[in-house]
């Protein structure tokens, strides 16, 4: 069976936040919380936006990025058909430098259902 | 009022390609192929496909594949508002370099409503 | 002599701007303003954060971002040896592909001057 | 002695593959091959197109990308010299940032001859 | 027919490459050098590195970059169909963003022919 | 406390280089020349210098690179708080893709201080 990682991620993302947030920059601060609520459901839904944020991340081959928006669009009751649609509008963007991290994506998916 | 560039955009885009493809490489040709199909209904709806397509061309900070997905996307029946939370997503996700390319697509959009 | 460009790029962008903001995205509207906060000086001078935004600028190659700030470095009072310094520096992190841009920029550093 | 790398390589490639294919989305199983035939020899021989494919990847950065086309480029029969030529190149474009994938590179060709 | 462009490209290139020179830089002088060298035969052919030059500059979508290796790559006697094999290989690698920059350099081509 | 990293990591970009240099490509160690002389003070001086490379590597997401400015910066006098500004820089700039990279940086900057 396929590994759990997502428990692991989050408290890793979260110790080093903390880091970050400690160290009080008010502009850093002020980044993260709009990064935050650009995934607000809206005039468009959440899972629309988490979609939109995991094509971005794999376009742009950020490995933690693709991970948070993975876990995230699941936990909105995207299907595997539709992540795997998902991915595919990625690799047409992207190209094939999108694959190592399709692949790494695909083995986490595999582990959350 | 905004100048119409939709109608220029699309025909260029036909006379571009028809010599790409009066050239007859196969591989190409089903690389086309792929990509139009990407954006079609299925798991996910078109309108879904045409706002991911939208957002990963913002940060890659493509211009035609920006006023590709455009149309596209307001073709779907998106509304201003819906389209510039899109922007909004793209914007944090790929940070300031985007804006040239926001304030582009935002003149295109005028347009278009 | 070399063309003025910064008057008409700075209404351009102006224009650009009213268009964007007449549509009263508040997460857009307040990336704009981390965006222009991020830059004034702190424990680190304006200058120094106006040639790390032209350095970034260049090795993402953004001809728009290198103009802006490349106007606002130069209004920071610093030398023509000074930004070749820093071209050279992002020519080397950024590699030939950069020289196109650097062309561009040494042209509209002429105008200044 | 450098440390062989490229078994464990292609079998974790292929496993991670198979997982991606069993999800059987018909978009992705045919960029797959189009990315294989991408390489097969035609006008050009296999070499030149691999040595194509290695020097994109270092350009943009993709170490997994690297790995698999330094593989089939010395299967190809291409000389040391020859793939520190390719290394070179993609230096040059690409910059100072491709130097730490160059690195890793030339540890794993020690390895392979 | 299509329209001739390598002459006003190289003058023009020629032209801002003064105005860089001027300010004599060493390091960006000695950068030049040393991206003219990158192409020069040896261990590998000049067609060869053109060929591997020309992909990287699409994969990275540098329009004049493109530009400069067509033409290079054209008067070391390559034919049509090899090009085009080369840009199959830009576009599977670095995805549909290539198109736009495709779709010119094909133009481009034609006019060489 | 934070693990000390910097020791481990020059000694290993040490043991690297020393193959890349074993290999005696002329064009590869020139570049490695200009990189190295790039940061020295001259019109600019070099904790601006180390800031512009800092920045410059954060937006293009190279974590070797970031390491190495990091120390280099830190070496150079810089107050965590002026490292912060310029991280702040680098976030705006290339948006929440970099945010994974400043997370580690962060982290790495505890231990040096």
């Amino acid at each position: 069976m396929a590994k759990k990682w997502d428990k692991d991620f989050f408290e890793e993302r979260d110790r080093l936040n903390e880091i970050v947030f400690s160290n009080e920059h008010l502009g850093i601060k002020r980044f993260f919380a709009l990064d935050e609520q650009a995934y607000h459901g809206g005039a468009l839904d959440e899972q629309t936006k988490e979609f939109m944020g995991l094509v971005a991340s794999m376009v742009l081959r950020c490995d933690d990025c693709i991970s948070y928006h993975l876990k995230k669009v699941y936990d909105t009751g995207a299907t595997k058909e539709q992540i795997y649609e998902a991915f595919n509008v990625a690799l047409v963007v992207g190209g094939s430098i999108v694959i190592p991290h399709l692949r790494e994506a695909a083995e986490k998916l595999e582990s959350l259902f």
